[in-house]
């Protein structure tokens, strides 16, 4: 048995009672744990009704689940087959769960969804202003259920029930974190930008409306304020930023660009919107990443036709962020597009299409996958955009970024992107390879870190204590970097090395 | 305002948020807690989501309501005009309660009602022996029913409505705090004897199913194991038991006579049934202390007619206890009854009745009451017992009943008893009488001490750690002491002067 996981069980032989040792069931319980270490065990009413049954029915060998909260713990139940937990993170666009067997502590699948917002909004601030002027119990509602089907379907698509979850741990910025709760959002995008709450929240699967197990525990991460939010400090945990002697770059990319520069001593948190960013805002056949999504692409220099890598090895329907780096740095390579990402005339590969003129990725059974000019353009906006928040943020902690050993990279970009390529394009500074390290969807990472081991909670605590913020739009040098940016690699490519 | 209460509210002035302080609203309210020095506060969810407009409503000069538990506290609501608590004790036949302004610390009414429960035996055991054989479901629906009666009924005596109350404190004896918290009684009258719990019960009201404000605290007493009951710790808080350098006895008679004897070193506690006890299930006019009910009695010793004090001075409807030893001594003082409790037939003041002779107290409007011999010898049987069980008991701790400077009396014998009565019959020792000191409904008093200062919940616990129990129905010389003590005063009053 895993003793380590937010939710645990362990056996406990308890002494039978005797006319010598009258303790009453909960005292005696309680009596058995703190021998063990467990102290200061919260057993609710309604599980305090079930104990003398349970105890005896199991002779006074029992196994209760336990589920760590403050400086103690909740008895949760008394007995499971299985012990089943959940690690979400929440993005302002996609939500992915992972389902962990706790007793073993081993992943059992992952799975994720589109967040149900999106219909109030891409923009995060759009959902917000609109809880602003309504009722905001909607965007809880659609989140909550959201997740609900979520869930239910990880559940079965591994044989099980979701009321065998007894544990939920829940990483997303500020404001996901506060529509998950059902909190008040409306004092968070006006000065001086104050969160209903800053640190972690315990509470119950029933107090929430999630649809697993009534009384599993349900572990929210803290923020630090209405910029630094729980999937931060959840990337920062699962980076191990917070241990590093020397300063370590992390580099997230969802639908902001979050980045952070950190060590045991200090950890600077930086934030910025990158714009139409990297997941499928920016062309027109931008997809998240699933099966049929184009990840990888190689342009041959004789045909200038493209060999696509897709998701699922199905038929192509889309890119996603990794793709369009590739294609970008190819169409580059092959001469396709020049530097400042307009279409060389001469260099073949461009067709006309209704009237413009675009790169054909692929034609299969009449559906075309093309990519425009202006669609380029706009990713090198963003890239721009991406590396000199970098740039500018290292500056500013007062580093160069030569000086950084090393760079965690994660968000939708951490896994499966060409290295590269992502360099090749001036999108990542242009540092020793083996100083980068993919850290994939870190916020759903530190989650399961939180998932299996308890422990870690006081880790998060001192996160939290460490963690200063910049703000980024301020800074005067961010526009000029940026518009260098907008050249492959960049104009000043001096730069790139840091 | 009282600081002091269980649950209590204070004001406190957070500062307003600003660019330079921009701590989320519940840590900023925590924060501010915490340097009036009340740490470890739980917020509940669903008052969180309230939280950010009820600090701003206020200006951040806030009035929250908190609630003592455990090691720490919970915030209950936020600010309401007038703060209510109620202090509840339950009884196998009756139930009590004090509805109590916090803030002023005052005690408003007083109310009380039958246990529902009668319907299910007078005899606790027999409601216990039900609940072994069928659900015990209907026995805690039919309790809270009832206690929700009574509660609504003082709410709307004081023009208030029961949601304003934010408090409960409960006192019982064992099974009746299980039945309150709806656990599991059926392994509380077979060997070893053990309860659910014997620690304190900290919950909410939702929870217990009590109408009162949904998350308002419930406190239910700890108890000693089966025997010794939460209604007696509480007794021993209100008399103060506890504290005294030399040991003191408590005598505390209702359905049961509970007997304490202790001193801040040691506390003794033994308990037994009286027979049919001095309530009403003597005589065929026994009544409950309420209205009508005949609670004093001075019988003419030339006429042989009583003259009656009578609850409310109502037309006489019953007898209560403090009637029963005033009637009996009485009877006696005038020669109509004799040393064993038989009729004296050359005394006058008999009556024949139906075929039977009786003793009439009065006759109004047709209706007569009257008492018989048996009823007398009923009677005798239960002082004798009471006295038996004190007599022995404090023998089987190593004392005389003269060496013990107080003798605290509760229960339904509490107030309002002719001390000098109870003496000359022989129930009560024939002790210095200033040795006497009657402390009414101990178990309700203890119940309003812990409403009114937390701080006494670890003088409960402090009277717990020191409590032993002492079986009494097993001691051989039980049964000689009660015999004797069928006469009028005792056969041997020596004993009486212990």
């Amino acid at each position: 048995m895993n003793h380590k996981s937010l939710v645990f069980s362990l056996q406990v032989k308890l002494m039978s009672p005797s006319t010598d040792d009258k303790d009453g069931d909960a005292d005696r319980l309680r009596n058995g744990l703190k021998e063990i270490g467990i102290h200061n065990v919260e057993i609710p009413l309604h599980i305090l009704r079930r104990l003398p049954d349970a105890l005896r029915e199991s002779s006074f060998e029992v196994k209760p689940i336990l589920g760590a909260q403050g400086q103690g713990y909740r008895l949760i139940d008394m007995k499971k087959k299985s012990l089943y937990g959940i690690a979400l993170d929440i993005g302002t666009t996609n939500m992915s769960c992972s389902l962990f067997d706790l007793d073993a502590c081993k992943k059992v699948d992952t799975y994720d969804i589109e967040n149900p917002q999106l219909c109030y909004g891409t923009d995060i601030l759009a959902r917000v202003q609109r809880s602003m002027i309504e009722d905001s119990g909607g965007l809880t509602d659609s989140l909550i259920e959201g997740i609900n089907v979520l869930i239910n379907t990880i559940c079965e698509r591994n044989s099980m029930g979701s009321d065998e979850v007894c544990c939920l741990v829940v990483s997303g910025n500020t404001i996901m974190s506060h529509y998950f709760l059902g909190l008040d959002v409306r004092n968070i995008p006006v000065t001086p930008f104050i969160p209903s709450i800053n640190g972690p929240v315990f509470t119950s699967a029933g107090e929430t409306g999630i649809k697993i197990y009534k009384e599993a525990s349900v572990y929210v991460f803290p923020n630090s304020g209405s910029y630094v939010g729980g999937d931060i400090i959840s990337g920062i945990l699962c980076s191990g930023i917070q241990k590093e002697e020397e300063p370590a770059l992390f580099i997230d990319v969802g639908t902001n660009v979050e980045l952070v520069l950190g060590c045991r001593d200090w950890i600077v948190v930086g934030a910025g919107a990158a714009g139409p960013a990297l997941e499928d805002g920016v062309a027109g056949i931008g997809k998240k990443a699933e099966k049929g999504s184009i990840f990888g692409i190689t342009i041959y220099r004789d045909t200038k036709t493209a060999a696509l890598r897709v998701i699922g090895d199905a038929e192509p329907e889309g890119i996603c962020g990794s793709g369009m780096i590739d294609l970008v740095a190819e169409l580059f390579s092959a001469g396709i597009i020049d530097q400042a990402g307009k279409f060389v005339d001469s260099g073949g590969g461009i067709k006309e299409n209704n009237g413009e003129k675009v790169y054909m990725l692929s034609e299969t059974r009449g559906k075309e996958l093309v990519i425009s000019e202006k669609e380029v353009q706009n990713f090198l906006r963003s890239k721009a955009a991406m590396f000199a928040f970098l740039y500018v943020f290292v500056k500013a902690v007062g580093m160069r970024l030569r000086e950084i050993k090393k760079v965690f990279v994660g968000g939708s970009m951490g896994c499966g992107i060409n290295l590269e390529n992502a360099i090749k394009i001036g999108m990542l500074p242009d540092l020793p390879r083996e100083r980068f390290i993919p850290v994939g969807n870190s916020s759903l990472c530190g989650a399961e870190m939180v998932l299996c081991n308890r422990n870690v909670l006081d880790e998060i605590e001192n996160i939290r204590s460490k963690i200063t913020y910049r703000e980024m739009g301020e800074d005067p040098e961010l526009l000029n970097v940026l518009q260098a940016g907008l050249f492959i690699p960049h104009t000043e490519p001096e730069i790139l090395r840091g």
